[in-house]
């Protein structure tokens, strides 16, 4: 249960990574939003990967087909199904692992709770692969999110031991948009040669690696978040946590806070422009749970991909004793870089269901709300 | 709107700073439990404080009032509503503060979200004396989860720039259990000495000092998580996120998975007295959002009190110009060693809330299970 | 489980027949709103009834106290909680009907879901009393509508086998606003008259009688209503039936569509005063889930006060063996007429809750909205 | 918004009348269930209808396609994509009806929420045709549900002025079962010839006819119901607004309950083969919103298809003038017998979703459970 996240802009996702299709339903999309398959698409591409020959593990078109929802290029109000099929299959080489759980999957939990039952060709339910239902419901959210001018963007700042100084990603924000297109999606280029590097020497070990992805969104609409249990920062962690390998959230100034006194964690109000600004932003655009206007920015730890290709300790769930397994298959030593949509995209999502609780459920189409 | 928390166990929670009372709506508990007021007024002690002469700011009974869900000293299946009053409140220092926004503060995000009606006196609802209700919620669900042999602790393990050495909390579980009743819970007495002088050279300097929050569930029920969107890392991070003042959220290895190759961070399962265990725990006992039975390892990371007594910069909403702000009254230099009970209440209230997800609504009363 | 209703103005009620009180937490009404207890007051007035001397069973004061929510005597946006204390309360006469289930109420059900835990004096959470709590929070949504121009209201139509013929309440509104506010609310004279004979006999027979309440909103806002699932007419379905003894719910011309012809049944469009109305309104308001703008009318089909003084057939729970059981106490032999003011709460309850969702949560109030 | 049901066992439905297909996806059916499509093919059979060669307005295969959450013939416990094809298109006669809303059906109202942008081709999602996904939705719950015993089955009892006697229904329950699965669901057949013989009157003037369908729960799971507001009752009549056409729905005696005694309503209690039952059944099964284990009753209302022949009266939503409309196309004069199926489908659902509310997420797959 819980494949629905979202209280007016509810996004479902469903599919298994050897399934037929990956697909999400997106139900309470304002009517009236001109929506094209390649919005979509082009999103789609972006975690597709392929910074190296390496880097993806499957090489699969996902080509989006939209079932429901769109009439005339433009969103009806209707609920929104989305599907891109599995072409790239091959399950063979997971009937053998499969009284075998893998180390850092969710193969043994899945067993404990569906049983002999839960689908374990690459993960099932369970895989990476289901974050692109995720990034098609994000890419509908920008879409919509645009409207108001809002702007999210993700990008690498650690991969392994390599960490971008937050002094050289304090550019304009055009040039950090761009570089979140780059086939390796970091803004300090010289950073992004030694995290490639990392990840290459990681993959001829047949080992991998982690990193972590930080995401500003530019131009947030303030007063989002609901107090006391639905925070703008709560809901947003909690998708985050919904990413598989996301192991750690954090806001603005974040675990740093702990040894930052109060007088330099706060952050001063000043006027800008005839508006309220603060001079730092500690807090990354939350206090209280609510957004004030500033960017947000948060930051998410990546766990190293858990498919390697070393021997690994495991047991065996039939004869329940211990057992070693070794992967074969083609796997991406770090998933980072290709997690920077995903992240966005849930960002998105999160954005555009609390504007929408802010500003009721038709806030863009709608006769009644168009003949106000 | 948003003041409640969870599916089967459902938390409401109300009341303000300088309201009449502080007090929660506890709905979804099961029928049959034995609680009585003592259960809830001895872990609301805990987050009195008084660690030192200087650590609470308020001087408050805390009488805790059911109003309704027991009878005969059972919960009977109906609403459990439970109050505290307000005593010590001093509402005067806030008409002045009114206009100008405490740094660090919802004072600002609350007057976007509610205009000119929010209750500015005390932070309102925003301010961290609701973690009352936590408290109490969180009481009740520990009462039900020791049916089960859930046990929930949380210590201090860091404060400003002391930081206690995982090696020096590895004790017995019970040894940990006792520290954290301790009137500063933290395990490593040592440490715990230099965290008090911390708190108290930034108390002289009118400064405040922030922390880090470690919890750990011992004997938690396996194959709890809904994926792939309530999983159990995110409920619990989401709910995490509502206390005020923690602005990041790891599990296991957390943030330090980035710098972790696959070969490290991956877990080895084995066999354990006949059981699947694993012999790390980098994943803090959740895969794939789900619990694999293993203890649970999380920390927050929470921000030094923003209540400082040093001249802040600020602005004045009405005239819209820049002004600067001292405060007066009785301040916290450190809400962390407060917080360990409110956190340890929120993750108790997650548990019993995916536990009865798990395990359906009349898992312990009920004549129609009882009788099965 | 569930002691909550509405998704932006969210109500979850407590207490117990013979608990200490019965309340109500209402979250997400909008900041800014002028609210006094007399508002409240006034409401739990009309649902004492009163329309003979015979009409309530309890003679309690019902005396509001708000216990968070409010500030200079307007909404904050935080929840807000209101309590009434039972007073009148002999728990005395429920003890030796505790093992033997009162035929027509739910104490059997309540024992099959929580055993023997359940509060059973009075009918514990499942007694007519909670419908005060109903009430509290109606009282709340019925401020909040009148800002919009919506007018809520409902009255008797049916008294066992008196039933008022449908054009002798086709008056003008004013005239039946006011005569829901008499003792006996039907705005019928005459027909008044026989209900209020009915229900004598059927007292003096120690036996009861059942009715039909017709609600009639005006001037509602027209496309409420959220498909597929969340209709207007679901929801309001959905919360009429928690309203003890209310056994059907039908919209318009309700049942009687069985019978109509398609010509008949269909509304036909036409133009007034340059909007859009329909001709007859056999729709009761609603199309395809939504409100079209013309009043909302529904009945709801209430049964004869479950308890009785006639001897009636039980059965002993402890022995599983039949036994009779004859109530002592005092109750009501109708309750049609003080449920009116409950079947137009919940109305109210829906109303705005729908309204929120359509508009955003800070309709009213918030200096964000405010400021556009 | 709002396109999905249930808290544990969700359905959220897509897809428009003309679009390209009509969908569900099913989130928290228990793992292990052996389902294959036929069990739901057969289901959808039932709903397209043929009691005449004039009962169907569109002969479209519905083949159905599982898109997930099936593996080797059994559930998973992932969420399940189900999607048949729309094929029997013409939207050709929508175009000229589209600025005038035809009466009866949602077409004004989908215009004052969504304004220019609704899918006005066939009704779009306001289309009978959505019913398919609820049956789809329903088949899938009915398969679980039978492994607890559970029968659920619905029939005509009333068309236009025919209404079959009660004491015609009150043969065996195999009887009635198979009766269900006639071309016409009626079980008294000489009344059922009646029935047709309005329906064929009907049609052939050009308009159509509404009746009355009874659904019967048999050997429901006692216990079931969360009361205050998530009753049993409450939810069920929830869902069954959201069929299009229906516009009463009522429980046991329902509306019957305003004429009748307390002591002629009142259930008696009983001990039969040492279980607690009723001698009668005026609840319908359910007190207090709680199942008490009698066969669940209850009856829909269902309107005349808006869809006639004759002309009628609308107005012209461009130019804002009276205009008049007359339909073209094929359209089935009497859609109750067709309803049958969705009633029982959508308390198919109701029930499991509740069943799992009392017994738990896992109550069927599972390690954890199989091993407990």
């Amino acid at each position: 249960m819980s494949s629905s996240f979202g209280r007016m802009f509810v996004v479902t996702i469903f599919g298994e990574s050897h399934g037929g299709v990956i697909g999400t339903v997106i139900d309470g999309c304002p009517a009236g939003v001109e929506l094209t398959t390649s919005d979509i698409q082009s999103e789609l591409e972006r975690r597709r990967g392929g910074y190296s020959e390496h880097s993806t593990s499957r090489r699969e078109p996902d080509r989006v087909k939209v079932l429901s929802g769109i009439f005339k290029n433009h969103t009806t109000g209707a609920p929104i199904c989305i599907v891109v099929e599995n072409t790239d299959v091959d399950s063979s080489t997971y009937e053998e692992v499969k009284d075998t759980p893998r180390p850092g999957h969710a193969d043994y939990t899945a067993y404990l709770k569906y049983g002999e039952f839960s689908d374990y060709r690459g993960g099932g339910r369970f895989s990476g692969r289901l974050t692109a239902a995720l990034v098609m419901a994000g890419a509908v959210a920008k879409k919509v999110l645009s409207w108001f001018g809002v702007r999210v963007f993700a990008y690498v700042t650690c991969i392994a031991d390599v960490v971008v100084e937050s002094k050289n990603i304090e550019k304009s924000v055009e040039t950090v948009m761009r570089s979140r297109l780059l086939p390796f999606p970091c803004p300090d280029s010289s950073s992004a040669k030694k995290m490639l590097r990392a990840i290459e020497e990681a993959r001829k070990r047949g080992d991998s690696v982690g990193g972590i992805i930080e995401c500003v969104v530019v131009n947030p609409p303030p007063a989002l978040g609901e107090p006391f249990f639905d925070t703008f920062d709560g809901d947003l962690a909690k998708i985050l946590f919904s990413i598989p390998a996301v192991k750690g959230v954090e806001f603005g100034a974040g675990f740093r806070v702990a040894s930052l006194k109060g007088s330099e964690n706060n952050d001063p109000f000043t006027i800008e422009n005839g508006k309220v600004v603060t001079r730092t932003n500690n807090c990354g655009g939350i206090l209280g749970g609510i957004t004030n206007g500033m960017p947000l920015v948060f930051r998410v730890a990546v766990k190293p991909t858990p498919s390697i290709y070393l021997k690994q300790e495991t047991v065996n769930l039939k004869t329940m004793r211990p057992a070693t397994i070794k992967l074969k298959g083609r796997y991406d030593p770090c998933i980072v870089p290709r997690a920077v949509v995903v992240v966005e995209s849930v960002a998105a999502v999160v954005l555009l269901d609390h504007l929408l609780l802010q500003r009721g459920s038709t806030v863009l189409g709608g006769h009644f709300c168009l003949g106000k």
